[in-house]
């Protein structure tokens, strides 16, 4: 008996569309902590937030169809929280704390929906703009990402039969378990998946957050999908990103505000969150002038996410910079989320243990590692560097200079203008992968 | 390329059992609504619920195995809510209001299991009890059947090959989308299910619940089904059951409490709800004595649900007594859920059209309809009447009388003292199918 469910089948293949996006939760747990405290503090904040292609040798709209892309994101523009994620959002607890959003976040939430977006090509590369409010804009960063990584692998993947995709999936499922396996041998690592924005595809982000939960067990600490969190019964973990210095530091009124803004971002945060949720996140115009500038009670917080310096080399900064203000690295909490994959986890694993507390943010390597995997090389199956960043706040240009000049973004004079602010200690180029 | 998921055949291959009852939710609102009040009033009531086959003719016992049962009752024991669900159950809207569940209710049932039972073989029938706290044993009845009932429709199904269970599944759907078809006619109708307990099987009722979803749309107002109504964003739908009267019955002193008994459970449901949740069940002991010894307030509930007279008849009683008592039945709700099948709810929905508002609760012919489906008649495919009864409250007999003496339940002695307590008339005797 043949085992096709012909209705099913039909349905399928009558679809205009098979939607990358089908829920407002498929995003990251920090845009909506970011998001509950954006509204409260910066109603009134106009941000553009666009999207980068650091890799610009992928051709990113020649293997992307523009129509297509306007499908998904037009799509996307349709879905609303559905009642039974609201509940959710409103009954679960996060972090241990019950009632993390506040009832009229939520009541606002409820009529959600993503706003208009600017897209054309130019150049082999997509120009993708989200003009208007920063509490709307901000929500699309990480769908306008997702449908950009799936619709390349969708792409790439046209030309291949089916046991060829067959045997991808296979490679690529016994690839993931090795580095569960390796990872099995360290029973105290705090694993979670960082993985959404880059993401090989939805489902597949799905299938390597299952293989984590059953192969790890409690090393696996839960994942920043949402979406994910609320259907596999995880911990949604993520607290805060760039953009909130980026655009305080672009409101920034004179040189000296724009010194003070990256402090200014942790009073606000304070003012919303407390204890696992007070992570800085230091590296935005420069870890080294963070931790000079930095007012005592910063080292009060709970840890630091070094995000673009080396892990270990970042981490020993940190911990020195703990020290020197008096306190006790073993109480506080690191979180690695740059570049990771299993080498890097394990040897900054090894470095650290029983000097700091660690938790491990793992992103791209893990939910979109293809390499080997394809019958033959496919190009468009590589993961790349696809950012979704703000631009301006306010008509003003916003900057990341990071410890990686390679990651800065922002208009070169102004980007000048923050180095001059911020000083240019220790940032060292090196090369982006992912 | 062959469509067969290999890994997760040999998973499936594997198990020890496929389970029947998943979730604690997979049962009927009523149960939980019911629930919080016996715990809330009747906590130290202990209560014996007992399974009974109304068709003596089939023999349960010989077409279900003995060691399957326990396999699927010990299993349903091992089951807990889920974080998930009782953040669902917390945050829902039901009926309109908000947190319909106490906090100290929520909290109780977050460690709720299901209590031991007594399961033994007697002349071809099943001995099944659940004794000991109210509180604890109510909450078998629906999986109690349910898993009987779906243990029944697995074994009849044993001998059929693939392409003839592939068209008794075609046929059983084509025959619900026929009712559908018929109920479609009248838009202003309002159907739910209430079909969980004597259910072909879950995946079944599922189905159903789809269907009535996609074609009748607002016309189908819900499931009675708590894990349906979440999985599906529909409505949970029910609200009291015979078991408080019998309860309440059995524990009066004399004779005279015993009289007073129906009123009473109603001033402690009232105690706990209003609104569209005041419908009165008044058949317990006859619907005719319950009518006539009837306080006044009685009449200001929102409505009434008779369940074993015939509908029409039924109907016009209460709608006469309404009348009486100088109510305008227009404002009324009757809810019909007695042995429903499209012919008796288009007969009844034209009868009473225009002349009260009314609600169809449509169970068995719903979920477990396969006549004429099989490609031979295979008699386990057939509904039975299979009811979980409670026999005794505190050692004391518990008794049913229903308008049709075929469906009443106890020791003759004790349904002799209740006939002659709340009289007789009106009570006609009238096969009973499902």
């Amino acid at each position: 008996m043949t085992k096709t469910d012909i209705a099913r089948r039909v349905y399928n293949h009558t679809w205009k569309l098979d939607p990358i996006i089908r829920s407002l939760l498929d995003t990251d747990f920090y845009k909506l902590l970011m998001l509950q405290m954006i509204r409260g503090l910066y109603p009134d904040v106009n941000v553009t937030f666009s999207l980068t292609n650091r890799n610009k040798a992928v051709r990113l709209a020649d293997e992307i169809d523009l129509g297509e892309l306007r499908e998904q994101l037009d799509h996307a523009r349709t879905i609303r929280f559905t009642k039974k994620e609201m509940i959710w959002l409103a009954g679960n607890t996060f972090y241990g704390r019950k009632q993390i959003f506040q009832p009229d976040f939520l009541a606002w939430l409820a009529d959600f929906r993503l706003p208009e977006y600017e897209l054309r090509r130019h150049n082999g590369q997509f120009e993708l703009h989200f003009h208007g409010s920063w509490m709307e804009t901000t929500m699309w960063e990480i769908p306008a990402l997702a449908i950009i990584n799936e619709l390349r692998s969708r792409a790439a993947m046209r030309s291949l039969g089916p046991f060829a995709l067959d045997v991808l999936y296979a490679r690529a499922k016994a690839k993931v378990w090795e580095k569960v396996e390796r990872l099995k041998r360290y029973p105290d690592i705090r694993i979670s998946d960082f993985g959404t924005r880059r993401r090989h595809s939805f489902l597949w982000q799905r299938w390597c957050v299952e293989a984590l939960k059953e192969g790890i067990g409690d090393a696996f600490t839960g994942t920043s999908n949402v979406l994910l969190a609320m259907d596999t019964d995880l911990e949604a973990l993520g607290t805060n990103a760039h953009e909130l210095p980026m655009v305080l530091a672009a409101l920034a009124k004179d040189d000296e505000a724009l010194k003070a803004a990256p402090y200014r971002v942790l009073e606000d945060w304070q003012s919303h969150y407390g204890g696992n949720l007070l992570i800085v996140l230091p590296d935005t115009f420069g870890t080294e002038s963070f931790l000079r500038s930095a007012p005592d009670w910063v080292a009060d917080w709970t840890g630091f996410r070094p995000d673009s310096a080396p892990p270990i080399e970042g981490g020993e900064r940190i911990l020195s910079w703990w020290k020197e203000r008096g306190r006790d690295p073993r109480e506080k909490l690191l979180i690695f989320s740059d570049a990771l994959d299993v080498d890097t986890i394990e040897r900054t694993y090894n470095h650290f243990k029983g000097r700091v507390r660690m938790a491990f943010g793992w992103g791209t390597n893990l939910t979109n590692d293809f390499e080997d995997c394809a019958p033959r090389e496919i190009a468009g199956l590589k993961a790349i560097s696809t950012v979704c960043k703000v631009s301006e706040a306010n008509g003003r240009p916003a900057v990341k200079l990071s410890d990686n000049p390679e990651k800065a973004t922002g208009e070169p004079a102004e980007i000048e203008r923050y180095m001059r602010v911020f000083g240019t200690e220790n940032l060292v180029r090196r090369p982006v992968k992912v």
